[in-house]
């Protein structure tokens, strides 16, 4: 177990991609002196490496630290939708040594599902060069802070109160880390070395999926609510006109309107409809049965018939987004979804309504645009959430109460920092 | 001017009330000896005083610790808004000493209403017992947080790029500080040492005025999103099917539907049309203008056509609020008028919408209620900020980039603290 003080020097470093030695102790409000030896030993350990050097700056040139590659820390990210279990094992530095996605209906059966995910796991550990240190879970669903179990969520009953986190630590003797799928997306884009940054303090990342719902960075933390459930886009009314029910019991919601199913019924309607002949054709070479992945290549393929839908489907989530804007008035708005070619599309329909409806104070230098993380990125952000809690450094994005770990010995573990 | 420790002593001390010694030393992460000497010096000067006892507690009796009332530091709070100013001058320990309002057109004339708040407070000061430390001010206008003036609001124009706090800080020779009204209300609700804590760290505080905006307290600091412009409600669309036209240039906008002058509009209809006889005697009572405070007093007296007409915009309200509950998850929804006893009928028309909209995740343990500071209160609140300012308590609540303050003699100063 990594010292809080060398934890925060591998942290820092994973957040720069790189930095000097100087540049490292600056960050960290310490002296060049007192993480010296700490950065030494990180390097004799193998987790710091200090390859490259930094540009002459008219002083002396020193070597820059980096987080080691592959070959010493592995970390484990997986990801749980309602239709899918996808895994990634990676570096330290991010470099992503293996992923595998098992499609299947995670929704209608948990023991299934993790057991696909585990001999994932288990069959690109393998090969892989290091040791597992830690392993971090993403979940369509809401987690139970206090409990680390999923909470019913409509789109995934049957997860509701299952011990996930202790299923993981349990079978690979680690500490494993649980949260929301879009606050593991929106912990990633906070702490990606080239983007996180550049982001400004606060700013959402919004995830299409059965279910919509956003994380939400606050000065470079993941706000998850007073209760954890901030986030909940797919319930906000985007249509009064619309009769359509939904799950939830009210009308016009976010879900019903551009939800992947609500999508995927027009997107059907359009092929059946002979409105969209490529869209036909795609859907015959799949089995009859139409992805998100098959509406974006349709749309970026030119059908204009698909393109319309899209853009459609963008403003039903601009009006919502409209109003987020104007509450929370966020430097950017990130989008993550498995449409592939067709995001473009999407996110001109979102900015068309952000911009028609949101005052022009809250718009200006506000980004609208792709997450880092699209649908196959779920497994790789929940890799990062592992990094950042096997680091310790929840108080800094993933906060601790969100994060409940079992070792394969003890029961519930909690991390004993902060608030 | 008070040293970094003494202002936290004072600080915290505001924000509890009145504390043992220990708690103080507790709160603060330090030593009972490192403040006691602190403490004693701070009593010395007439800043705390240590006049109650702690009830026993099987040790020893302690003095409490309490900020002094009237008689040493005097703060002011000014409140400007479209159609009147507002002055109060309170002790360090919230005690209201004078208050004092001026109906006018402030919207339509700066230099006046600056005047009047000014004369209002030289009357109010010549009586008071201590002498002036800091100003605050709240101004129904959003405030450039570089140049510490407003920017220009639809309801106020004329104030665009007025130097307010350079003219209270010149006129008094005191440090001045400004921000925007439902801002200077979040602060004052985070700091109400007997609400404030109960309120939960993350809740949002909602002013009906001839705008419609809210202040968003995140644990425990006034978050002012990405540029500054967070809070905007009045610019959400609440109703699809509503053609007016806002001043913004769209349709459906809250600030329509539920503002000062759409409420007044509809009134003045009830009581035209001898639907609201109650309404129509009060308004020929009160030379033939009604006011939210007469309107709430019909609505207080029974009015079915007034409680309807309240009911009515608590629920185009609560539309717009049933998003931000999904979305932010608060603990608190608190909501300032000048409604007075009209206001109750007013929260539930908003509970109605937001219990009907949000999941009942997202509400389990939601409060929705009235404001402490009420349209009265807005120059109390602009007192905390004041204190606030003058306590450097800048990096807890009040956020220094918000805060420009100007010495008589100095141009622009700026806190050197945080973020």
């Amino acid at each position: 177990v990594l010292s809080p003080l060398r934890r925060r020097i591998v942290g820092t470093t994973m957040r720069a991609g790189e930095l000097s030695r100087s540049d490292l102790a600056r960050r960290l409000s310490l002296s060049r002196s007192s993480v010296s030896p700490e950065i030494s030993d990180l390097l004799a350990m193998g987790v710091l490496v200090a390859d490259r050097h930094s540009p002459s700056t008219g002083g002396r040139r020193g070597a820059l630290i980096a987080p080691a590659g592959p070959g010493v820390a592995v970390l484990a990210g997986v990801d749980i939708d309602a239709d899918r279990v996808s895994v990634a094992l990676t570096a330290l530095d991010g470099t992503v040594l293996a992923s595998d996605t098992l499609e299947m209906d995670a929704a209608a059966d948990p023991a299934i599902a993790l057991r696909g995910a585990a001999e994932m796991i288990e069959r690109d550990l393998a090969p892989a060069a290091g040791p597992l240190q830690a392993l971090g879970i993403s979940i369509a669903a809401d987690v139970d802070p206090v409990t680390g179990r999923p909470v019913s969520a409509p789109t995934m009953p049957r997860w509701a109160d299952w011990p996930v986190c202790d299923f993981f630590a349990e079978r690979f003797g680690v500490r494993a880390f649980i949260d929301n799928d879009v606050n593991v997306l929106a912990l990633a884009e906070a702490a990606h070395p080239h983007t996180g940054p550049g982001l400004g303090p606060s700013f959402i990342v919004m995830k299409i999926s059965r279910g919509l719902g956003c994380g939400i960075v606050v000065d470079g933390k993941v706000f998850r609510g007073s209760a954890g459930f901030a986030g909940d886009l797919g319930h906000i009314c985007a249509d009064q006109h619309d009769r359509t029910l939904c799950a939830c019991g009210n009308r016009g919601c976010l879900e019903v309107l551009a939800g992947e199913p609500a999508i995927l019924t027009e997107a059907d309607a359009l092929a059946d409809e002979g409105r969209s002949p490529i869209l036909a054709a795609l859907r015959e070479q799949h089995d009859g049965v139409l992805t998100l992945d098959l509406v974006g290549a349709a749309s970026a393929a030119g059908d204009a018939a698909v393109g319309s839908l899209l853009r459609d489907v963008g403003k039903h989530i601009g009006f919502v987004l409209a109003g987020v804007v104007s509450f929370f008035n966020p430097s950017a708005v990130l989008v993550s979804s498995g449409l592939g070619g067709g995001e473009d599309i999407l996110l001109n329909g979102i900015r068309e309504l952000v911009y028609q409806r949101a005052l022009p104070f809250s718009t200006r230098g506000l980004q609208v645009m792709r997450s880092h993380f699209h649908r196959d990125g779920g497994a790789v952000s929940a890799a990062v959430l592992a990094a950042e809690g096997w680091l310790g450094m929840a108080g800094t994005v993933a906060e601790r109460r969100a994060l409940v770990s079992r070792t394969s010995r003890s029961s519930v573990v909690t991390d004993g920092t902060g608030p």
